[in-house]
């Protein structure tokens, strides 16, 4: 290698190859590729994709009443009069609400807990917004509480511990059906077993 | 779906999201891993991949002498006075160089001629940084020129170009070893067999 040089590319390349390098899912070579992508762009393409970034992380907030992503106070979901906002389906992650949107067959609102509840990782009922989803069953005209957690050992400690709280405040609390295999996630289980999920949800019995 | 959603996910995120789906292997599902990414990560994290971009296409340029990827007027081969400027490597594009420097095995420079010669799509010799290449070789103290466009139907036939020009020019003219397999790309070729194609090169016969 020739002395001046710790890497064949010049800096500017090198670091944006790092920075890909970083992505989920992408390796060495693909990031080389990614990379290289920018050098044949115009410039305006290659702008634009920077302020795609820029603009995300300006721009998204969570939703002020379910922790949805956002880009105004509320998200599109709660900020929409068509919804039904007697039905609330919590989930973990907003990427949760991605899936079960693109279902089309859920009317009503959601509530994020940004987390489920790991007791062996330190993750306890306050570091959730769990003390916000009793806050909203109390004050707002919820009549269902749809427990959307993950079909996975925590989701379903998450999901216990929601139901045997919110059955004291006189809701009516489901889950989703099992028609999830488990372990797998929410974001990546399909539309058509999140369709069942949805259309099969059962009582939570006491 | 709701009536005033085309998309699942906010603005932002889905503009994130159709700029990662353009990379070249990204499919949609790998696209919006990669954008879920800086929603975690943080700001800072977030800038500096955007600054990234920015300062790739702001710094890159083509060197002045051989048209590789360069900071400033010269790249990092040329303007480094160990190199032997006595032999010329000739390639097609910037990717070529980094492959061939990534085998450390080459101690001289380069010429890049940013394409290669494909009458039938109308790439022309007057196309390509060919004029400054025997500009080059008549100026400078150049005794050989080394071939190493791809190992392709085009590939061949800029080399075969070059070879009847620069053999006039009274210069030393080899090409890289078919220790390549044909039809693959020199970037990549990998490291074992750059090297081998670097140290078996043959003379370029009248």
């Amino acid at each position: 290698m020739p002395e001046d040089l710790n890497s064949p590319y010049p800096p500017s390349l090198s670091k944006l190859i790092d920075a890909f390098a970083k992505l989920p899912g992408v390796g060495r070579r693909s990031a080389e590729r990614q990379a290289y992508y920018f050098l044949k762009c115009n410039k305006e393409e290659a702008m634009d994709f920077a302020f795609a970034i820029r603009d995300l992380k300006k721009n998204l907030r969570s939703c002020q009443q379910c922790f949805n992503l956002a880009e105004a106070k509320l998200c599109a979901v709660c900020s929409n009069p068509a919804r039904d906002n007697s039905i609330l389906c919590v989930v973990e992650m907003p990427r949760d609400v991605i899936a079960i949107e693109k279902t089309g067959a859920y009317r009503g609102l959601y509530h994020v807990l940004l987390g489920r509840l790991a007791p062996t990782d330190g993750v306890e009922p306050e570091d959730l917004k769990i003390a916000e989803l009793f806050k909203r069953v109390k004050q707002e005209e919820v009549k269902e509480v749809i427990l959307a957690t993950n079909p996975t050992a925590e989701g379903d400690i998450t999901a216990t511990y929601l139901a045997s709280k919110l059955r004291l405040m006189g809701v009516r609390v489901t889950r989703l059906a099992r028609g999830l295999s488990t372990g797998t996630e929410i974001e990546f289980a399909g539309q058509a077993n999140l369709n069942n999920a949805l259309d099969n949800r059962t009582e939570v019995e006491g």
